[in-house]
């Protein structure tokens, strides 16, 4: 029967081919040989997008529908299962047929209130195909952009249909050739969350993966499967069946059922980005497009923005998060990083450790924290007035350590009282090992659930619309990961949901020097991250130490402009900047906010470099940023400046490696350099070993 | 808290090691600072081995209980957490204390039906502890060996407490030196069930895996990890949480629910194999004794022995299972079989593809196959009759491809039909990717189940039950994994569960030369495994081809010896036995079934030489046997033959690699020749690249 049903997808293709040039949409049928006595008709209908890129088949037949996806006249994804399994009903597509289908055909721009861009351009070709089996029907919506795919379950309200639990999500990615292609990946169902140095191994070697999950054909096509729109159902990761079969495994709660839901669902949008290189992956705004447009209405009060903070101190164990001798949280300090702040023109100082319950035992223990109560030394009516008369926010601190129940108990009274003395961001924490978020259900049970499944991702989004309703942004650490809902929630401002820059203080190992090129091409496809860059003192303890950084300095100054972020710490400690003023200007001038933004360059888990031009410039237009940095491997990188606007001049200010500079041994040789640079000069990037380039393109008054 | 728990412990340990050299149970009490303000008792009480190799303790805490491991004084399981999550109820463990103890101390030995040995000695120190938390209790049943430990949870009946469903065990293995630790595995939760190569990789590389779970620490000290007397309960796989932290992760039912029980349970035991060197593990009794006596009574019907089949020419597409001119269960070829295993001494002759159901689309749709009706050129009342005569069994044969609600309805149908013709073993199976069992549950619903999940570990039990009742005898295909049942249903004579034979004829990859190396000391823990060895030619498609055997001609014939079961198979055509008669002599000669066994020499992975003493031998005494097979390493191996009677000559029978022997491009040159020896010898075996050495050690008349 396989052979059949894949005759008929070949012929479809071929008449796509040959016939469909101007025709976005198809539908064929074809009579395919079922079981052995059996004849039904396999229908198959086809969308491709705008700019015919990519072809999309969804077949009905017998087994349940499948889909496959064209990337330039070539299989990239074959033949896969699609349906959902619920305990009251069992596979739910298995007999259903293609009753009618619906198709549309979108080419239309959206503003950002922030963001990489501000304007977004969603030009995709939509099929909605309603499935039916005579009793149940459910769509599969599918959007075909010419950079990926997004396609998603939708069951509607319908007799006999209310209370739906789904034990199983049988979405499939068959991978094309899968047997050549070479995969980046964390593992999934892990105790560190998504928390780990990323693998590079060949596709066919994973196990149990997160999203995003990048890969790499053999031809050069790049690949990276997620998901868009994660709204009140379990994350997708993805486990390998045969060789090359991925399956969605739907991340499940304590008692097992993957999702409780009821007719009239959405699942969210299974995505698949596809490019002919690996910046292509970067540029894309799929995942945005995916989501629903912002639900907040005016969000001006969410504001982009760099901050200092009392946390560094804490990971380098010279304060505590707890009270004593060693208390970071004091007021008096608070001042001074307001002072700091206030003088090098930083929005916000972050302070942890301020409340009741950092003493004692609170990992996996988190009802000791209070979100109310302040330690004594912590002042937080004087330190809000005293940042009021500096222009300085103090930028509040919420760590659960998963326990959720009682983060929800106090939840209103907090952001109430953070409300009330003008705190307009917070960086909430659950640091928990996965599958122990620890909540208490209707019954005072105790119950251990994923940061990822159902329950979470309800949890996440609660505490967002309820730090909404007070104008305040959540920056979410230890998060379910991101699927693009700033555009929905534009006050969900950044989250961690990777391994951040503290794992370089705790030497567990640190971050190797092909973790930011990878993180770029991974989960940064995801949305922004909090990676907290600008670490100065790169070794504390001595080069030699394992709690070291393992970058050159100037490749902490690219990050500000690789890893997207709309809020960016200056994570180091003020003294430590202070030895090198120069370099700090960059961290001092390079904005949050983009008009817009590209990928010039770079491969996988290599390198890396962007060009991003500030939104909102002030004085001769809008200056350019770019940002290069490398792995292991030193290298030489030529940019054409194409990307400047033609009829300007900018001075390049340009923060280099020096000659001699490598992250073992020389990280703090660099070179700052001027240079004169039009829209038609070419510049030689010179990068050290886990080395980097940080660039402000200066416009200037006239040519 | 952690660290007073600690010493609670390290007290324990030090009374014990000073105090109780003759006591082997004590109970120890200490305070305990619980959080921040609370004071409680932390109570441990210990266990040792009658030679005290090995202490157990048990502690409680507020955090729930926790044991630890102790083999030699040194710790090889750190403080590891215990318990189990109710659906009802949250964690049943948490807060419970210490209660009772009971300890019992057993010296016995008991006889088997058949098996590596007839008699086996138990011999342990069993220690019960009651736990309770004023309102509900349970037991931690542990049962100290000298070669390792076994505990299990069980819940009486009690007031309160009825249907009871588990979401998760919260049984923990805490390795000591994690990190400088070797596993050797296979994954869990696959397409492929238990049929991968094994791994070999750092312990703390491990993701999810199958047990028996071997590894080895830096000391040279051997441990596997598995369970015994798995009934009505999920698989325990291990699943890593942080680095050597490995939690008993359950497989679950298709609505995500482990296990569905009631009060009143016990579950299986959980083992921890622990020796010296790495044929300490294989010398060890500890699964059988761990499960429940022969539940059967006389079992004089069950019949170890060996057979052949037609088979192996269907994994050679030179027959096929379906009707049509290649069909190989024809009548007259199964005569020929019988003819071919009465004149070389065999019990039996298995025939795949007699029944209705092989043509067309049979996999994941054994709907399709009837257990009764014969192809019309299978004649199944002639075939029973010729064996008859010529003292030659039909072995029966009954693939489900997974759909089990299908072998239900005729599965008395089907046994009672064999029984009538005299068939006293049935090979089943159940091909089907790893979570895609088919049952259709009691509305009429397909639900898809893991192999290894309580759905289908009560199946394959039932199978076994209602065999059992018509005396035959079952050899399991993708079976549940071997828990030790033989010995209480002593009809469940053997099983697959591994890699075997046929993925040589596949070639897709072969077996490599260390896969049976690693089978004996990972798989082969776990009970007999029907590997169907005896390949003779190994290369039917030449030496280059991927789809060829990986061994030399004499390693085949020491598999036989090396990979225990008491049903063995010829598994090669008879035209290729007839090209090396001399060598084909030793299959005839080898038994199945043993008085004793004894692992001599080995590594894991690397080689391992068995002996083993035929049992009800005929001639002048006991013959013993030795197999001896190596990697891709050909080496030279020194064996003592201290393990023959002492007053006895043998002639030993040796088949051997010859000189330029190797598996790539000589696996044929092999050397037969006899040699008089005696217990005083010394034999050097010598094993070419993926070569093995088989000897028949003949008892003589008189010395």
């Amino acid at each position: 029967m396989d052979s059949i049903i894949k005759t008929v997808a070949k012929q479809s293709v071929a008449l796509f081919r040959n016939k469909y040039t101007n025709l976005a949409f198809s539908v064929l049928a074809a009579p395919a040989l079922l079981g052995i006595s059996n004849m039904a008709l396999a229908k198959t209908v086809v969308v491709s997008s705008p700019e015919k890129q990519i072809v999309v088949e969804l077949t009905d037949n017998n087994q349940g529908p499948q889909y496959r996806v064209l990337f330039q006249g070539q299989p990239v994804i074959n033949d896969s299962k699609l349906g959902l399994v619920f305990q009251s009903l069992g596979e739910f597509g298995s007999k259903f047929t293609i009753e009618e289908t619906q198709t549309s055909k979108v080419a239309r721009k959206w503003q950002q209130p922030w963001g990489e861009r501000q304007w977004v351009i969603d030009r995709h070709n939509g099929l909605s195909t309603k499935l039916s089996n005579g009793k149940y029907y459910f769509y599969v919506d599918i959007k075909a952009f010419d950079d990926g795919v997004g396609f998603r379950y939708r069951v509607p309200k319908q007799a006999d249909l209310n209370q739906l639990n789904i034990t199983q999500e049988l979405t499939e990615f068959s991978i094309d050739q899968a047997d050549k292609a070479t995969a980046w990946w964390i593992p999934a169902r892990g105790w560190n969350r998504y928390e780990y140095l990323y693998n590079k191994t060949p596709l066919t070697k994973i196990d149990r993966v997160h999203t995003p999950f990048t890969f790499k054909l053999d031809n050069g096509v790049h690949m990276s499967i997620h998901e868009a729109a994660l709204v009140d159902y379990a994350a997708m990761t993805l486990d390998q069946r045969r060789d090359g079969i991925l399956r969605a495994d739907l991340t499940p709660w304590s008692d097992g059922l993957k999702v409780k839901t009821h007719a009239g669902f959405s699942t969210p949008w299974r995505t698949i980005q596809i490019a002919n290189n690996a910046t292509g992956l970067l540029n894309s705004d799929l995942i945005l497009n995916l989501n629903e447009p912002n639900k907040l209405g005016d969000v001006t009060w969410v504001e982009p923005g760099k901050y200092v903070g009392i946390w560094w101190g804490m990971h380098l164990n010279e304060n505590t998060w707890g009270s004593g001798d060693k208390h970071g949280a004091t007021t008096d300090e608070t001042k001074r990083y307001m002072d700091f702040a206030a003088d090098n023109g930083f929005a916000g100082v972050l302070v942890e450790g301020w409340n009741i319950g950092w003493d004692g035992s609170w990992f996996h223990n988190g009802d000791v924290f209070s979100f109310t109560e302040t330690y004594p030394d912590f002042d937080l009516p004087e330190i809000a007035a005293y940042g009021a008369t500096k222009g300085v926010r103090l930028i509040g601190h919420h760590e659960t350590s998963g326990s959720v129940t009682n983060y929800r108990k106090q939840m209103t009274d907090a952001y109430d009282m953070y409300q009330k003395y003008g705190v307009t961001q917070i960086k909430t924490g659950y640091v928990a090992d996965g599958g122990d978020i620890k909540r208490v259900d209707a019954d005072g049970i105790i119950r251990h659930e994923w940061h990822d499944g159902q329950f979470m991702v309800n949890e996440y989004l609660h505490s967002v619309t309820e730090a909404a309703k007070r104008q305040i942004s959540i920056n979410t650490h230890e998060p379910i990961k991101d699927t693009g809902l700033r555009r929905t929630y534009p006050n969900w401002i950044s989250r961690e949901g990777a391994r951040g820059q503290e794992f370089n203080a705790w030497g567990t190992p640190p971050n190797n020097p092909s973790h930011t090129t990878t993180l770029a091409y991974t989960r940064m496809l995801a949305g922004p991250m909090d990676f907290t860059p600008g670490i100065f003192d790169l070794a504390p303890k001595g080069l030699d130490a394992v709690n070291r950084v393992q970058t050159t300095l100037t490749k902490q100054l690219a990050l500000y402009v690789v890893l997207y972020s709309p809020i960016q710490m200056a994570a180091d400690l003020p003294r430590n900047y202070a030895k090198h003023p120069d370099a700090f200007k960059f961290i001092q001038d390079v904005p949050t906010d983009w008009q817009q933004s590209i990928a010039l360059a770079g491969e996988v888990g290599e390198y890396v470099v962007f060009a991003r031009q500030e939104r909102g410039g002030k004085s001769h237009g809008n200056d350019w940023y770019l940002g290069a940095i490398t792995d292991d491997t030193a290298r030489k990188i030529e940019i054409d400046l194409d990307f400047l606007e033609p009829n300007k001049r900018y001075e390049a200010q340009i923060y280099r490696d020096g000659d001699k500079a490598n992250w073992r041994t020389k990280p703090y040789d660099y070179v700052i350099e001027n240079q004169l640079v039009n829209h038609k000069d070419k510049l030689t990037l010179s990068l050290a070993s886990s080395g980097g380039t940080a660039i402000r393109f200066k416009a200037l008054n006239k040519r």
